[in-house]
């Protein structure tokens, strides 16, 4: 197969959406927008975002969700992707899964792969992804947020990094067998960090009453931290607020599951703020859109030098580590 | 330095484009459209689109120069990009050269970077363009040329394939001096193949004339059967037409000079086509663009099994090689 044909068999499929007025297959796609769109970049590298031996299909997934979790975090609709992807090899299999692992993702969401780039080299994959929004919804940003506000987050905080650690940990060949010799309270952890959830119908309902937000990709003390920066507010969070679920603190024990949920990344969940008194209006756009979500502080004045986010335990001060950087 | 400090130093600056809503530095970027987009996505890696001892301000330019170039061909404008960055490692001095020749190429069609995603990797570099188009413009798609239109390409062909032959022969080490043991008439074909220009401005003033293009990237054989085989049309071709430069004839002889105008890539010239009534109009929007350009062929109905492209050379046919594929 050359580049040509690969991206025939595997990447080009008839596009159902009327707004796609040149797809995949010409110099450049062209798309009919409405006023403003959303635009977000990721790019996914072996043994850095995902495993060698993930599961192909996992991959395909992952690289689109994390664009997606980009998208949910400005409230905006995912319409339209791209794909660039260097391969070292055309191998019919692992294309076959990835493929399906990506348009399984975009078809729940109703998006359109509009084009790409193929080319040969060490395992990498860039998603660009672009959303538009409703009329009279105003885009989420980082910034926005005030001294007062309510934090939220939402669903669990730490499931993927343990589900990572647990990968790591046990040498697990996810080839074979994902969640072979794993207690069934681990494989949701599992499956949390091969196939992060975008809150996508969350983004969309929360955008008309959070004054701030962003996605939780790595790590809630690196990512709260931006919020804060962005809106010139510091932050007190009450760690024992933060949502933990049943699997993680059953398999990792208390001090180990806080650390994950601070720390942890791939997550792709969103913190947001919002003011106090819309706390019902949250609470019912967190309902309509099926995903659960809870208060774990509030945001304050700026406290001199520095993003100042205080993190207490029981009423007492505590230090988290930070989360993953790509250079130092 | 980390990613975040990296950004903000060589790649964030104050954007002058009201339409840019929110820019670097959010979970995605915002921009205001004005109904249809043309959205392209390229990758360059090392040693396969740009050699290891490429001055790091030719490759920041030719990372969007390929992106451009296929928004050229949609006859689009240039209004907006994001970055995907794999590095090797945090180089102050290659990321001050890199981001120079980007930004400088970026501002004289400005456009603004919006977005983009750094990690640590085997260097690779991906760069999406959005372009949007004049309200009466209609993009220019590779189907839509039909039999008996006229062939046209851009500007001169070869010359960067030439360029890139000679590097590669003399084993110039690019990083020490660029063009020193050149013969002067060598540097223009090497300075074509480092810093390629984007047609850009002849896209524009071509689209209300011409009924298909494509941007020549992986040379004239390869890329006329793209848009032959979208327009469902054969085509004849006499490579006694093909715009051949003055130097690419003096430095390789007339054989070498016809391969590598006919299979050499890396010209980013204009492959287009238009009805012989055009022609006029054609030449007008050529000039107007300050590009040159002449017919090399025409397109004719399509003649049996294949592209049916036939090559001739004073009258008889001929024979070109293939252009590069990276994946058979």
């Amino acid at each position: 197969m050359n580049e040509f044909e690969i991206i025939r068999r595997y990447f080009e499929r008839p596009s159902r959406d009327p707004d796609v007025l040149v797809g995949v297959g010409d110099d450049a796609a062209v798309l009919a927008t409405r006023g403003r769109v959303a635009v977000t970049v990721d790019t996914l590298l072996e043994g850095v975002h995902f495993l060698a031996s993930a599961p192909p299909d996992s991959i395909g997934h992952r690289a689109l969700a994390v664009s997606l979790s980009d998208i949910a975090a400005m409230g905006a609709r995912p319409r339209w992707a791209t794909l660039a992807l260097t391969l070292p090899g055309a191998d019919p299999a692992w294309l076959e899964a990835f493929a399906a692992g990506f348009f399984a993702l975009a078809d729940r969401y109703g998006l359109t792969l509009v084009g790409g780039n193929l080319t040969r080299g060490p395992l990498s994959i860039t998603v660009e992804v672009t959303g538009d929004f409703a009329d009279d919804d105003t885009p989420m940003m980082r910034a926005g947020g005030t001294s007062g506000d309510d934090i939220y987050v939402t669903g669990w905080l730490g499931d993927a990094a343990a589900g990572l650690e647990w990968l790591t940990k046990s040498g697990h060949d996810l080839q074979i067998a994902p969640t072979e010799g794993a207690d069934s309270t681990v494989a949701p952890l599992i499956e949390r960090y091969l196939r992060p959830e975008p809150r996508v119908e969350a983004g969309r309902a929360l955008a008309r009453h959070a004054t701030a937000a962003i996605d939780v990709s790595d790590g809630l003390v690196s990512d709260l931290a931006h919020l804060c920066r962005a809106s010139a507010c510091g932050a007190i969070v009450d760690v024992e607020m933060l949502p933990l679920s049943p699997a993680l603190e059953a398999n990792f024990g208390a001090e180990d599951a806080l650390r994950l949920a601070l720390s942890g990344g791939d997550d792709y969940e969103l913190c947001f703020t919002a003011p106090p008194d819309a706390a019902n209006a949250v609470a019912q756009a967190l309902e309509r859109s099926r995903t659960s979500g809870r208060p774990i502080g509030r945001l304050t004045g700026r406290t001199g030098e520095g993003i100042g986010i205080v993190w207490r335990r029981g009423g007492e001060p505590f230090a988290p580590r930070a989360g993953y950087m790509h250079f130092r």
